[in-house]
């Protein structure tokens, strides 16, 4: 007997009742649709703490972000990226595709984004148009200052756009609090639901920009989505992914039930879990800053060990699924998924299937090291 | 007791089994996932009756014919939009908007496209790019001669790029026979999957082309689909719809049970059958031509009715999902769906609703002729 278990960054694992929420399907021009797109809407306002616009796009979380891109932005204009990971890259990506002249803030992959460097490309670029930064890098599992960068750039005339994919629905985000201008998300990480939604929530300093925006945009139109989701009976411009808003519907309502304060809890707590039971196995952490790396713990593969492995025979032998390393860092750390759907005996399958997995691997390790460090924080906390 | 029946032309019905095989949800990065996109890769060749490469993207089928147009073509590039309907008209819209030069041959709604036009077309403008064409036009219920215009397009160097998005699945298409260098559909028509996925079958003539152009595309990059699909174990650029995608390859198994030809048949069938309803029932077709009119069957509305009276009242009385005339033909038709999972009592109760929702506005109905019309029809034809 061997299950499946998805313990990777996303996509994340599914409630059942996610998942068969997916069943039925409704007509997408119809009252009842309007009604789901509303409730959507109002869902998706909250987990964004935002009263701006959430636009709801049928696509993978980086339509979202080359409609930020192309939606806010005309050829030419300065950009800063802050990018310390492979979507900080894609950021710097899109926005060299579209002709915006990129300042790469790039930075260590183990640490977060400086905001005195923030201050110092926006003194010297008075004339900068946008500052572009990742919340939660997936790809190393370090978290970004938002709120510190944000009270920077609300003091210029830059749009401050934000890849929150990974981090909606874990972390602490808060759209307005913090002025993002463009708050960008996906269905398939925080927020419990499969993958194939991606929402923007746009300010109204952003709003002003998509006026003189001259980038091409059709299916990522931002003014389209907003027209028709603005309409007494919500739509969308081009025929939804139904099912997948249903679902985001369900997933929403057991999120409003545990709360997001709770909810930010309860990921912070299976990080240090997680943590220090990594510590206990004598592993190393990648993320020097972990102060709110609450999404995925990263961990440097032992000397000798190619990450891929570690990851492959958790897989093949157990069932179990974690992540390796992307870009620069492949076969070198691999990353332990904790955001969304999760509770406490999950984050002890994922260490037991650590510590197995290295052990067949001829990594020595203590075996139970790791779970009775992760019960021991998990009994201090309150993991309920 | 009301049950709420999807007669639309698309989204249309949902067979259980496949809205079930999107409740369990396997990684995106693993041998189980590049096993099931392999499959749905070979399914789609067989739907699309084609060898071209058939790349998936997670959207709308517009999403697909964006990148039709931003794969294929550079600014200025002159292309010929045969356009008799909505569907057309998003196309001349997709490729103004990116700019190219387009002869916009709008045609009456109620008929189809004619070749000739087309060689005169060719005949003036031998600089000609691209052709682009409606295979079903779904807000007229007209089939256009997708064979007779690939036969002229194919001696041209220009593309020929037809939107087979209502009609795959459901009538006679053959990408290659046909000479179609790019067939674009999406998931929640003829495949009888939920909407979220779009495809667009690409042939070496068009992957010529992609070389050549210069508009911006990222999201829905053509190349960059075809780099990931083409792995030994197939990979989305992005993180796809997943259960989608599990989703369509059940109801691509129940196609390959039933056979093209015979789903093909069945689609003829049921179009006659509701075609004759609405005749016995003293309506008059909007279609002038018919002759591969299968999809969806449209309905002028009686002298001193809106049609969109008659969506309601079925939508409100019965809950029965037909749909009303679009643009121009607003108020003025309404459309029967039969694409997709129909069986001969789906027609037989959707002339039954329309029979008493005529009663009910009022309009003198002889209660019964249109379902034993239809019945006659059925019960000629081999509809099992």
């Amino acid at each position: 007997m061997k299950k499946d278990y998805i313990f990777t960054p996303g996509p994340t694992p599914v409630p059942l009742e996610v998942g068969l929420a997916q069943v039925h399907m409704v007509h997408h021009r119809s009252a009842d649709f309007g009604r789901m797109l509303s409730e959507a809407l109002d869902g998706l306002k909250y987990v964004f703490q935002t009263e701006n616009d959430v636009l709801v796009f049928t696509s993978s979380g980086t339509g979202a972000m080359e409609g930020a891109v192309s939606n806010c932005f005309s050829p030419g204009d300065k950009v800063a990226v802050f990018n310390g990971g492979k979507f900080g890259e894609r950021f710097v990506e899109i926005s060299r595709y579209f002709g915006l002249e990129v300042l790469n803030r790039s930075y260590e992959w183990n640490v977060a984004a400086d905001p005195r460097e923030l201050e110092k490309t926006i003194k010297e670029n008075p004339d900068l148009k946008g500052v572009m930064l990742t919340h939660s890098e997936t790809s190393t599992g370090v978290v970004n200052d938002v709120e510190a960068f944000g009270r920077i750039v609300a003091e210029t005339d830059a749009l401050f756009i934000v890849d929150a994919i990974s981090s909606l629905g874990a972390l602490e985000f808060r759209t307005d609090g913090w002025s993002v201008d463009v708050a960008i998300s996906g269905s398939q990480k925080g927020l419990m639901t499969p993958p194939g939604l991606a929402f923007a929530a746009v300010s109204e300093k952003a709003w002003a920009a998509v006026e003189e925006s001259t980038l091409p945009r059709f299916y990522f139109d931002f003014k389209a989505a907003r027209k028709t989701q603005d309409k007494k009976t919500p739509e969308t411009p081009f025929t939804p992914a139904i099912t997948l808003v249903q679902a985001l519907n369900k997933a929403i309502e057991m999120m409003r039930d545990e709360g997001l304060e709770a909810i930010q809890a309860r990921h912070e707590l299976f990080a240090k879990a997680t943590q220090a039971a990594v510590e206990a196995l004598g592993l190393e952490l990648f993320a020097a800053d972990r102060s709110k790396a609450f999404v995925t713990t990263s961990v440097v593969a032992p000397q000798g060990i190619d990450s891929g492995d570690i990851v492959r025979t958790l897989r093949n032998e157990f069932g179990v699924f974690i992540a390796g390393g992307q870009g620069k860092l492949k076969g070198k750390i691999f990353r332990l998924g904790h955001v969304g759907y999760f509770d406490q005996f999950d984050i002890t399958t994922e260490i037991a299937a650590l510590e197995l997995g290295l052990a067949k691997l001829g990594f020595k390790v203590e075996i139970g090291a790791g779970v009775t460090a992760a019960l021991k924080v998990l009994s201090e906390g309150s993991a309920g």
